[in-house]
């Protein structure tokens, strides 16, 4: 039988890996790596890196796919991530199939936590319901940007006895939000932390969470919205890329 | 100056500790332990154990403290939980007064995530305000039974592009939750997956996740409630205590 680890690498420190990764790392045969667009290159290195620094003794090979990219502009979201994700369940199978015999061990190393926001998991579902591959897998979880935004910042996620809704940049400009006093929001490609009404709420803002180049501006949105789409704009011109999560509170 | 650290020790299982909080337990002169009522004695003997395993040449000791409860019962419960965060603070002023000498390390060791759900943070941030003690403190992330409990399912906690509510047995019984399809139920200690409306949501339980007495149980809520509800109480009873968590997905 095949084996595949779907394994969370925590979000940009090295340090956030976890033993049970690390343990995890040293037995692979194959790693998988499908990133892809202006990241590509850093985000591969980053993983290339976790190999070189925790795999002591074990032999292990890269296999770098095209990976392919959601149809953006004005088509249905839903309905793009479905499709692409169809895409990538055929690279997927065609990986499991032809770079890995039986009895090796292949493995995705995915940013923060393969739970979140992720569709590796998802994918491997499909795939083993629909009897294409056989393989066993096992997830392991991974520090995600949400935590480490919360940890740099020092502030709980949750208020006393309150939820927490974790959602996307697009839900958030859409009005699509709950009540909850506390929105941790991801993915946003829109500075929609704009279009909230109540300026008195406050805003933990991180980018490139964990890595030296880490950004955390907080305060009041009345206060800091102008400085975090400055800097935020700055910094993706700076790398390329940016990833950032925020955490809204209202007063 | 003295240094507080708050450690996130992940969910029970010693690998889920990440490779920072191996290196800030390497550094710690003092952990405080404040458990309290049945779950006392394990969970103080998981922290001396992962402290066994993973520092290896610097000198530390232990100081247990007593750990106000919450009171229980007709009370409201947003008040109960300032009181008790009230008698906390007092508690964490005497240690870091008394316990800590200048230049010194302690450090509190928190299940699983200090920003879900735990107050350590939040007392930490009081005390600094109040200008009772001085120090400087430093968070470091887990892995929370959340992510625990989505890996050990092997299912993602959203679903495309979708928000996740991240809420309490108490909400959850009271009504008081979103329309979020992913909802991620913490801290009910009343069954109160039986209150939800729709049979055919689907429900992923797991308790003691993480450990050796882990159990996993999933489908719909119409088919694995009663179950669930029969586990539990078994489990609790063969323990002395129980702590579960579980992701609601509507149809």
């Amino acid at each position: 039988m095949k084996q595949l680890l779907v394994i969370g690498i925590g979000a940009g420190n090295p340090d956030y890996i976890t033993m049970q990764a690390v343990k995890a790392l040293n037995r692979v045969d194959v790693f998988f790596l499908l990133d892809k667009g202006p990241r590509k290159d850093k985000l591969i290195d980053l993983r290339r890196e976790i190999c070189a620094q925790y795999i002591s003794d074990h032999a292990y090979r890269f296999v770098e796919a095209h990976s392919p990219e959601r149809e953006r502009g004005a088509v249905d979201y839903t309905a793009s991530v479905d499709d692409l994700n169809k895409a990538k369940q055929r690279t997927f199978e065609r990986l499991i199939n032809h770079e890995l015999s039986d009895g090796q061990c292949g493995a995705f190393l995915v940013w923060g936590d393969p739970a979140l926001y992720d569709s590796t998991v998802r994918i491997l579902q499909v795939i083993l319901a629909s009897g294409v591959c056989a393989f066993e897998f096992q997830v392991i979880p991974g520090i995600t940007s949400v935590q480490a935004l919360a940890a740099q910042h020092k502030v709980p996620l949750n208020t006393i006895g309150r939820s927490i809704e974790i959602t996307t940049g697009r839900r958030l400009a859409a009005g699509q939000v709950s009540e909850a006093d506390s929105l941790v929001v991801m993915l946003d490609a829109e500075d929609a932390y704009k279009r909230v009404d109540n300026a008195q709420t406050e805003i933990y803002w991180g980018a490139y969470l964990g890595t030296p180049d880490e950004i955390l501006i907080s305060g009041r949105l009345a206060d800091v919205a102008d400085e975090i789409e400055r800097v935020r704009k700055a910094a993706r011109a700076e790398h390329g890329w940016i990833m950032d999560t925020y955490l809204l509170r209202k007063p």
